[in-house]
């Protein structure tokens, strides 16, 4: 018989509802907070410790497979009553499925990288789903890793998390000071460097050469990379139009030109 | 001097308001509601007809050029006051800008249809947001116009006119009965028809011929193409996956097999 919590007041719940205000509120906890069966399920399953699995009675029953799992690594695990769902929701519907998740451990060293790979990196990209898209199409597409660079929005968040389908659990992520830095780094490991730009006057994606070892560069969905990161970038790339270029989303660009990069690796 | 509505009782504002609620209100009477000063404007550069221009006094002053653009082509202009603006807006904080506009005629005959150009065919496609980035997508890559299937979103609702920001102004919109029966027309008027699906064993869109005149069809978010669309186009095509295919997302796909299309077309 599980422990049940039929107050909103509870303590414990209100301290787990605060993981969803701020990366700031979530670094000092250590934690994150994990919302809907499916992506609850990815992150047991991908190893992430989970501190606290929450359902209410009926998700339990709705979602029997999933919570078994989820509940079989969580450390505690609690009924919630249906009013109580709401607290822990990022969405207007919440499914009843919840975990409060320790924050992976970013510890991924550049000497991990696989030089038969490819990578991407995001340089100050600021909004959340998008965030989260990008890194789902990064692992559909066989990605290896991904880098942070500067300022970016939190990957663990609840709108990221969301987006991402769970590929925020799988992809190594690494943190970077910034754009330039990170760029000149990974051209020193003998990475070539490919700053993707809206410019008609660059490289088209389709005849640049991905073949070894490559990283991505994509900047800020509205003002693009920083001048400083595409000069320290090897290459200038970018999707040669036949319509309306200003048209592409962000994210619809992003798809592109990682299909670019991976449909160049042969395997495609 | 433009007239002011002060109000929020104003019975016009009420009636226009009822335009964002639903497609069939929006096809009785013939107009459907659009927000935000940049769609506004390409709207009235689209040749939409605009039957009335709704601003505040600061969006007039902060997007004075669209305003402007917008004011000359539209048959009554308003100056509303900043608490009537919420009623006829779907966003949590409105620009001020709206128009009500003439739904366009919807009579575009298949001979219209050009034999050395692409197309692309929805089938099913429920979701607003995505709906409208595909059409937008599509704008970017140079398709010439798209079929809707069966039982589609309404281009015209809010969330479709701000996804595909404009292009469904510009992009020739075909509505058919079906999806089985357009494959089998457009198979007849010599296009080549090809069927999204995702399926290892079809054939990798990396192979596809769409050097001629070539229709893609794309499925339903959740569930893909109906079977019956499928067997009454000429090709299966897939996406190849180096990665986790299950996670690539529709509007992603849809954006890579677009690309795909295009790219054959030689322009690229």
């Amino acid at each position: 018989m599980l422990e049940q919590i039929t107050s909103r007041q509870n303590e414990t719940v209100k301290i787990h509802a605060k993981l969803l205000q701020s990366a700031a509120r979530r670094r000092e906890a250590g934690q994150f907070l994990c919302e809907g069966a499916r992506l609850c399920r990815d992150a047991a399953e991908s190893g992430i410790v989970i501190d606290t699995f929450y359902a209410t009675a009926s998700a339990y029953e709705k979602y029997g497979a999933y919570c078994q799992k989820i509940a079989s690594v969580a450390k505690r695990s609690y009924q919630i009553s249906d009013h109580v769902a709401p607290l822990l929701s990022d969405t207007k519907h919440p499914q009843g499925v919840f975990c409060v998740c320790r924050l992976p451990a970013q510890a991924h060293s550049l000497e991990t990288l696989e030089k038969d790979k490819s990578y991407l990196a995001l340089e100050q990209m600021q909004d959340p789903s998008n965030f989260g898209t990008v890194l789902r199409t990064a692992e559909a597409l066989g990605i290896k890793g991904v880098f942070l660079c500067g300022p970016c929005c939190d990957p663990f968040g609840p709108k990221a998390l969301r987006g991402s389908m769970g590929a925020v659990f799988r992809l190594p992520l690494f943190f970077c000071q910034d754009g330039p830095s990170a760029a000149k780094q990974l051209g020193e490991k003998g990475f070539a460097t490919f700053a993707s730009v809206v410019d008609s006057s660059a490289q088209p994606v389709t005849s640049a050469d991905f073949s070894g070892p490559s990283v991505l560069f994509i900047g800020n969905e509205g003002n693009g990379l920083t001048e400083n990161c595409v000069t320290s970038c090897d290459h200038r790339i970018t999707i040669p139009m036949l319509g309306r270029a200003e048209s592409l989303n962000a994210s619809a660009a992003t798809s592109i030109l990682l299909w670019e990069m991976m449909r160049d690796k042969g395997a495609m």
